[in-house]
């Protein structure tokens, strides 16, 4: 991997000389607090590199590696040497390129990822991984990170991000919207208040929304999952709240939509931004979720999104009183895509740039094909100044490396569109969009 | 901007000289009628290039500019001025280079646009627009428009068309698929006919597109919006059209699906082509709808058209007594593009090229990506040589410079494909492709 | 068209001269099996060029030629010079390019194909034609084909195919799933068995799988058009299977989903793979259908598919009792294609591939926008080294040249993305890459 990678114009290399040092702003992903926390150290490459990254185990699936490889009991040096005679049969993939770069920018590894180099890469980062600059931490240190904001639920103790100066919560709020006896014992618990009907349910998410906010919380997130549905109140909404922490069936959509307009208000209220994740299809193969749980990485995309719901869901919160937060949207499907993207003009507000906008490209998606097909919506259909640029969504430390990979390509993006004359050639102007889409876009929202 | 704008191949040079002087034939437009009848004057620039064109609206409402300089009580300099602040964070947009573009056709300016430039504009401008030939009228004259063809309802007085040799009226037909009490009076009053039941209201519309014949129209244009279905008539539509015109609730789809196909058989009666424009979502900010009125530019993409209901209407008109009209299909989302190039090939009529097409890209989708989506769509799934080119659909005046636009990226895109070897490196017939699709091919219909 | 016909790269020429010698496996296509049982002669090129083949017909309709020179009534040498005008007028659509192909590989005539080079090309063809090496099975034996499935239903005698070592036939299910009395009838004759209920039919099919199996069937297939659904069986199919068979109304969508299940499961004890061939509507025009006939050229693309209803059918595949087969998913419309690519990760075997895997750009996709889209689908969302590659699906003998397309477009595609820094510039491993996805990812599953 050279220093021009995916940098094929002579602008595209000055861009990126421009924005590769920019600090990282990731405003939404899955690390694990308590690694956070107790700055986890790592006893081998497999422990750090692999089984915390579903993406991988999922590709290991796809060539018909064994399950015992992936998730079974081998031990973690076959996992490894799995691993390594999967990625030469990853080329075109996007995780034969992060790989790479994992590898590159945490432990100076610059060899051919195949079998051949497996025993070198097992020694070498053994060595490294017992040296103190190698634990979750200060391997997170490497990365140049002005502000990182793992997910957390809304009953979760988040006194740990008070105070910290990179570092905050993001509410992920799809328990909130589905409510449970469980669900509100904890957050009983959480707040010593008592939930017995539903305004006590939102007052008492009220009082953690503050507490999030104290702790630095700028961001919410909720799934809009494929079959995604917005009605608006019928007025019969405590009802089915009872229903639904006694275990009885009910109204969910009705229910859901009610606690998500809600909760946009809410947001608003205290200058969050909402982010909305639309079109995940979470429910395929029984086997899997048994072998791999929730979080496994078999989900699919589903169908196109209703986006009449979508844009009603915004309506109402634009009427709402606490009105309509910043919201950003990320679809799964990209044949949404540009109707997501061309969403920015239908709500504004004086003073704010992009107050809906399409976010960057999203799980599944996030690779070349992706990355340049959001570029392209967001400067066809918005207008790609005013996009906030990349965020990773990632459980894995080692993630972080997409940052570098979004700027290459959108360094390298801009210059081909130099090229073909669809940007100017003004060096100057350029780099200033550029910058914006690294690093000010996002900042000004934290 | 230099000659060879998006010209980045010898032969798409070669091409775009060869079509860069067509004339202009402008089959569906939204020009003000009253402005063309009595020629009128501007004071300012902001009158001519900002204040019609709802799309620069909206882009300046994405970059969060203040409503105040947008539609607001801020005079036109200050609107102007925040215009001028907004263009170069509108790189990637095809509003900065329509911009470009307008200012350089009709006054020849060729600056390049940011607040630097502001004062030199205004002034130059002001100077121009006091001269006899930046009236209206003469502005379009520059265009060398062989035919134009704005939208009019079917009660509007044409009589202004008749003799017109390069002006028509287009048929906008929406009123009459949901007509009301307001609309009957209307049409009663533009008839002289008497309106009481379903037949007579055919009637009526009948001896009004006899009307619009006399003055030149061949192009009516419905817009099926976000949610549209068509259902085979079930008898009933007499009983639905009392409702509707009293006021009470009926089966909008039932009317709408009936009056829709009477109206494609009309159409095709005498040799009218039908414009469908598919998948606008218009109802999204209620705050916008309030300060931008109806046609605002706030309005968004509806999720992918029901295919079924589509070519149901299409099948039913074949098999109707008028027979169906040659059929112009514009979809808004470009996820559909695909499924609507292809139903060119499902219904035919010897002697005539393409009964139904894909039209050129739409609205929000004309720009570089969604022109040359529209032109992959059509060479892959349709018949690239059959295809109608190029109409603006808009209300500005200025906006006659997209044919431009178009004409490079169409040349741009032939000369890639040359280069690719998808198209053949035969000049004589690419360009008598290129020919076809900017004039022969809309000149036929007209 | 020379020998380096879309491969703009030095790599895009190796890798083409690494591939196009590979045997074709051809898994699914339509040709006539009694035209190789009695290796028919063709008297002149209408017969084996246009007449069968309903994209041709397809587009002399789009470019208005009247239906008689179509499947009128006109005499061949007519039906071939208006197909000899229509050429020119087809530049940038893939039969352009695929009848050149067919002349130069079947009867190495190389000239421009337009009106001037009609006489000359029906004249050599005549005198070729009637050469013993021209026949049915002689032209098939210039492409150098491994394996080739013609459709068979079930019902059919295929004893002709046992024992040939380069001909099997593909199972075409789509009467299975919609059994009438007729259908009955025949598999009644077929088997010799009783059908009376639904089990006693399922028995029947059992018996003729295992014929099939016999004849080497490896692949069968199944078309979800547009509005396909799928639901959990509720136990009353045993009564829809009488209603069916004595031609009365029932839930269709029920017993189809429940025969379907079967159906995979059956597919799996056997090791074939299941194809699905998803989003065609074939319900278009009345008038071509009386024309042209079931199979006339007419369909079109239906709207995005339900993925839910496709994942729960693979669902409940892998649930029951013969469990999931190997499953190859194509998708008509390409708003689909993202979709369907991410499913190769919800669904895997220890030591399978791509256990459910997106298909090679179907019918009407099949051209150098899709087959190019497919790529990026399959190497962004899939694992492009696991892909099956390209089946002709086609009924004409001439359209294996389309494997010769398909491995110049994935050749210049690779050399593209190598340029770009997508893929590694290591011709060794790309070389193994393009084998795999020409040759041996099919030839595993025969």
């Amino acid at each position: 991997m050279n220093e021009n990678f995916l940098l094929n114009t002579e602008i595209s290399k000055k861009l990126f000389a421009s924005v590769s040092n920019l600090p990282i702003i990731d405003f939404h992903n899955h690390l694990n607090v308590s690694d956070l926390q107790g700055d986890r150290r790592f006893s081998d490459i497999t422990e750090l590199w692999i089984a915390p990254d579903p993406y991988k185990h999922r590709a290991m699936r796809i060539l018909g590696v064994d399950e015992f490889y992936i998730t079974g009991a081998a031990d973690n040096y076959k996992k490894f040497l799995k691993w390594m005679e999967s990625l030469p049969m990853l080329v075109g993939h996007p995780l034969y390129i992060w790989s790479q770069l994992e590898l590159k920018r945490v432990f100076d590894i610059d060899v051919p990822l195949n079998p051949d180099s497996a025993e070198f890469i097992w020694n070498r980062t053994k060595e490294l991984l017992e040296k103190s600059d190698c634990s979750n931490n200060r391997i997170l240190d490497k990365f140049g990170i002005a502000y990182s904001a793992p997910c957390c639920a809304i009953a979760d103790d988040v006194s740990f991000f008070v105070g910290k100066d990179n570092l905050a919560p993001s509410l992920r709020g799809d328990d909130m919207v589905a409510p449970t006896a469980t669900h509100v014992a904890n957050l009983e618990k959480a707040t010593g208040m008592e939930i017995k009907t539903l305004s006590q349910y939102l007052e008492a998410i009220k009082e953690r929304l503050d507490a999030f906010d104290k702790a630095g919380c700028r961001f919410a997130d909720h799934a809009l999952d494929d079959g995604f549905s917005y009605v608006t109140d019928d007025g019969n909404n405590e009802m089915r709240f009872l229903d639904a922490i006694a275990g009885r069936e009910y109204n969910e959509v009705q229910l859901r939509s009610c606690i998500l307009l809600f909760l946009a208000s809410e947001y608003n209220k205290r200058k969050w931004a909402m982010q909305l994740h639309i079109g995940a299809h979470r429910k395929t193969s029984d086997r899997l979720l048994q072998i791999a749980g929730p979080a496994g990485g078999y989900a699919a995309i589903g169908s196109p999104c209703d986006i009449n719901s979508l844009i009603a869901l915004l309506h109402d919160a634009e009427n709402s009183e606490g009105g309509l937060p910043r919201t950003i949207l990320f679809t799964l499907n990209p044949a949404d895509s540009a109707a997501m993207a061309i969403i920015t003009g239908s709500f504004s507000e004086d003073g704010v740039a992009a107050k809906v906008q399409l976010g960057p490209a999203w799980w599944w998606c996030d690779h070349a094909v992706g990355i340049r097909n959001v570029l392209d919506m967001i400067s066809s259909y918005g207008v790609l100044s005013t996009f906030i640029g990349m965020t990773t969504d990632s459980r894995s430390i080692l993630s972080f490396v997409r940052h570098e990979y979004f700027r290459r390509i959108l360094c390298g993006w801009m210059g081909d569109k130099v090229a073909s004359g669809e940007l100017p050639d003004d060096f100057a102007l350029l780099e200033k969009i550029a910058q914006k889409l690294c690093y000010e876009n996002s900042f000004e929202l934290v």
